[in-house]
Parts: structure tokens; sequence; C-alpha cells
């Protein structure tokens, strides 16, 4: 029931995944009498779907304790709590992002060796793209959580840019030793000495994003949403001034209609639509969050990003590369005790 | 000395200058066998130019302690030490900029009432520009920090963007009041309550930067480097993509051409050359920092910045407005007693 234009968008989005993974099945939970109308009786959708109905929903802007304290039977809390019990293997969601993280930290429990969960996304870059976390899952962040956040950051690289050793950066003000904040400083120390399943590539500047230096882009969750949110906006302003070009006259009109099989291209790499999917990572279960504004085509892109952590076994491949960094890594070793 | 092509670039920003500010005089410091070729007797630029010379630059590498250690004698050192002894109002460098906020620092103290500087500078926007602090000289802020920055910020912007009162907004994670680390959701508090010359406009996501809803954008350095910098890079990307799509076909390629008279005010408003010239602000001495890549036109804009400053008087005017919220501002009361 969570998103713009909810439960129509996500009907149609699983629709489309279904196409691409003929196999999933889907639970959907929300009103059953906005929901039935929208899968017909030949529906093959309709074939593969249960609908759980509950009345109550999460509100895009309900405080996530509110959530937590009041929306267990929510259309939310429900799905949340279909992959606790088994009964799902992930969730996909549209809603209101603080209340699923908070309801999904509450029933999932961080992983053993975690200690806290991270927001990870996909970015485009002019290389192509980037997996950057943390996004917002935790506004300050030690060292510790960064180290943790670059090995989950590279298990979900593997999956989701299939690059089997992935180059893992530490967003930074410099990319000299010397430069940042103590936790930058002590994780590039950890990540720079110990043997990890990764390509560790040091400080990235946050001019390297756009670049594509990076296959994984970690930092805190304060940087990395304002980073996110001013990436995102910087391409509206290309965009609005863009616009703005092509209509400085007829000459630039006509400009544009040529120019325009080109500019289709440009206008896919940098769409949100085409990345869709955040994954609330390091918990012992999956989920993924969907834009709010999300289209059903960019819905079933957050449906295949849940289909293929599955499929790959997101969770035991970092638990695997926790065990490996496990004796020779203090800031893991600690954070895994403590 | 400093730059990518000093310095030639340095004098013929000068000489740039000299047609936009008639009455400004330089002093140059440097390598005289490498400035004197640069001016003939004729020209205009040396007759308000006074060569001092140095065989001692700072190199673009060195650390800035080093810098400050054995950097005095230097055409950076130097430069800063004739605005502390009063020989000139202000200094413009393209050189190492953690070696000229070193300097700065060292030499002409912070204001009384700031506990440290802040790097600020302007950027671009779909409404046209934006004041933003701090840029990278401070990897962590506290609330006294964050309030100070917003005050200069709107001292600068009144200068540099023409706004009597200007709107001030804190980068945040969320606009929501609860959102944010301690040091923004404290900040905010103290800015919401106390009557300052300026219109707090509360949080401020990252994407408010490129969409223009502030005048000053109010940060600590660590976020605000990585914001500067990821902006820059997606800018690039952009622009990188737009290549591509033009390069798509024939067709494509004559609608560049086409387009071309309208791409010219995009790139340009993008280009950081045209906004050129961050300032070290808080200081009881003016600092502009020129763009190491800085084209001669460019540096004649920081020059033009520095020569604002000094004719509106910044540090005065900053002075007035920490005077004015002094008795009934704890935050700015704090910092400024201690």
């Amino acid at each position: 029931m969570g998103g713009d234009d909810a439960p129509r968008i996500v009907v149609e989005g699983a629709r489309l995944a279904q196409t691409r993974f003929p196999t999933a099945r889907f639970l959907m939970f929300g009103d059953e009498a906005a929901l039935k109308p929208l899968m017909t009786d030949g529906d093959p959708l309709s074939r593969v779907t249960e609908i759980r109905h509950t009345p109550e929903a999460i509100g895009s802007a309900d405080p996530p304790a509110q959530a937590l304290r009041r929306g267990r039977g929510s259309s939310m809390g429900l799905a949340v709590r279909s992959v606790r019990d088994g009964d799902a293997q992930v969730v996909v969601s549209a809603g209101n992002t603080g209340a699923l993280m908070a309801m999904a930290k509450f029933m999932f429990k961080t992983m053993s060796g975690i200690s806290r969960p991270a927001l990870a996304s996909v970015l485009p870059t002019l290389q192509g793209e980037t997996v950057m976390l943390d996004l917002g899952a935790n506004v300050e962040c030690d060292e510790d959580n960064l180290i943790q956040f670059a090995v989950m950051g590279a298990a979900l690289a593997r999956i989701r840019l299939q690059i089997e050793r992935p180059r893992v950066g530490l967003l930074n003000v410099g990319a000299e030793e010397l430069k940042g904040n103590e936790s930058v400083k002590r994780a590039s120390q950890v990540l720079r000495e110990t043997p990890l399943p990764l390509e560790f590539a040091g400080f990235v500047e946050g001019d390297g994003i756009g670049k594509g230096v990076a296959d994984v882009i970690v930092t805190d969750g304060f940087t990395g949403n304002v980073a996110l949110k001013t990436a995102e906006g910087i391409a509206q302003l290309a965009f609005g001034l863009l616009k703005r070009a092509f209509e400085h006259s007829a000459m630039t009109k006509l400009g544009y209609i040529l120019a325009k099989p080109g500019l289709r291209a440009m206008r896919d790499h940098l769409d949100p639509n085409n990345h869709n999917g955040a994954v609330l990572i390091g918990l012992n279960g999956l989920v993924v969050k969907s834009h709010g504004s999300a289209s059903a085509s960019a819905f079933a892109n957050a449906i295949g990003v849940a289909a293929n952590m599955v499929r790959d076994e997101l969770c035991d491949r970092i638990a695997e590369d926790l065990q490996k960094v496990y004796p020779s890594s203090p800031g893991v070793t600690q954070a895994a005790t403590s």
C-alpha cells in the first residue's frame, strides 16, 4: 500500500517482474478491495499471488517510532513479519523508508558480526554503476561500522554488478592518508591491512562517485544521504538547464528533435527508476526499498533486486565473508563480540 | 606562483580584473624572472603592480604543517603576511588550499566571536547561485560552528548575491525537526529562536542545493566538501553523457550543431570557473582561494570576489552581525567567550 500510486504500481510491477522471474511467487499485503480489481481471474499474476488482507497502512509521514508501536497489523508490518516467519524470502516496499527500516531492524535483528545495518543502493556513473552505502540508516558511524559496510557493500556489488572482487573506496575529503575524520582514517588502516574478499581502493572524493572510480563507495549515513540527494539534485539541475538550452531558439528546438535518440540513453542512465531498489543490508532478513515515486517498471526492478539477492543468498555470503576476516580483523572482531 | 599555469594565469587574470576594477593595485609575490616578462613597460598593469621577489614557492602537494614551518618566505607566505602587515587588503591565491588555510589561520587569527573559520564558495543552482560553507576547513563541526557559519554565510551572500536578507538552510538528511545528528538539531533550535539578520529556512536536503531552495547552505566541512565534489562530479557525468548522446549518430551530431548556442549557456552556468573564488571566512584578514585549474578569466573572477569583499567590508559586517546576536544567542556567546 506504499508509494505514490499504490497499490496499482505494485501490482503492475509484480506483473512485469513475473515475465523476468517466472518462478517467483507473491504475497501481497493490503486492502483486498483495492488489490482484487487489479487482477482478473485469467491473469497469470493471480495464479502466483496470494492476497493477505489488512485495512491498515502506514502513512508516508508517520514517524518510525509510531509505525513500530502501532503498525504491526499494517500492510508493511505484516509483509516484514512474513519474511521473519519464513512465509516469504524477501520483502519489497515503496512505503515510508524510516518506518520500513525501523520495522525490519526490530523484526529481523542485525546479523552476527554486524553492529548496524546500512541502506545501500546503486548509482549511475560514467563507467556504469556503483554501489553506495550507508545512504541514511545511521547518521553517525564509527570505524567498525564503516569496515562492516565495506564487507557488505562488496557482497552486494558481486550480486548487483557481477564483479567478483569489487574495488571498495571510502568517501573522504581528500585522497591522502592524513585527510578526514578519525573514523575514516581508522577504517582505512584496517581495510588496508586486512585480507578481505575485495580490492580496497583507499579514499575516494565526492567527484569519484560520478566518475565511477570504485565499485563500492562506503560512507556514514549522514554524508551518504547528502551526497546521494546532492547527486540527484545536480542531475535534475543539468536536465533543467538542458531543457532551457533546447528552448533557446527555433534552431535549438530542431537540434533537440534531431538529438533525441541519443539523449534518451542519457536520460535512461541518470533516471533513478532504472537503478531502483535500495537494500537495508546487514539484517537476518532481506528488505528492498523502492522509490515512492517509482513507475511499474521501476518497481519491477526493485523486485528483480530482491529476487537476485534471494537467488545468490546475500545474507549467507556476507556471513561467510565476515567469517573469513574474523580472526585477523580487530574492527570486525570487536564489533562481533560487543 | 600557485595553480596549474602560474604565474601566467595570475598576471593575465590581474590584467582582466584591472579593466573591471580600475582603482585596484596589485602586489605580486614570486619569481621576478618569471613575472617580469609577462608585463611590458607600457602595460597598464605594470603601472599598478609592484613585484616582490622571492625564489621560494609552496608545492601543490606540500603538507600544510610543512608549509607553515618552512614556507614563511614563500610567495604564499609573503602574500598572506602582506595583508596582516597592512600592505595589502586581501590575498588571492590559486595555490595549495591546505597550506593557504593554515597560513591564513596562523597569521590572521580568528575573529572575535568565531571559533573556527570556514571555506565558503558560490555554487550554481536552477535559480541562480547559492553560497555554501564549510567546504572543507573543518572535518568536524559542533552546533556553535554551524551557527557562526550561518551568520558568516549570510554576510557573504549579501555581498556576492546582493540579497539583503538571505534564506539560510542547514544541510541535513531530512526536512523534519527530528532528523539529523545532534549538531544540526541544536544549531537549528538556536537559529530558529534567535533574531538574526537572515531568514532561517530550516533543514535543507542535498537535492535542495541544485534546486536553489536557500541562498546560503550551512554544513560541516566533511559533508560540505563531499557534497561540493559530488556536485562537480555529477555535472561532469552529465556532460560526459551529453557528449555521448550527441555522438550517437550523424543526426544527433547535427542536432548538437543546431543546439550549440543554447548549450553554451548551460555549460557557462555549470562551469566552476564562472563561480571561482572560495573565501576563508571568519579570520581577521581576507583570503580568496582560486581553483588551481582556473583560467585567466576565472582568476579575474576570484580577484573580483576579493575586491568586493574589501569594498563592502566583509569582516566589519560579520563583526556587527555577531554583535547583534551576542546578547540573545547562547550558542554564539558561548563560543565567543570560550
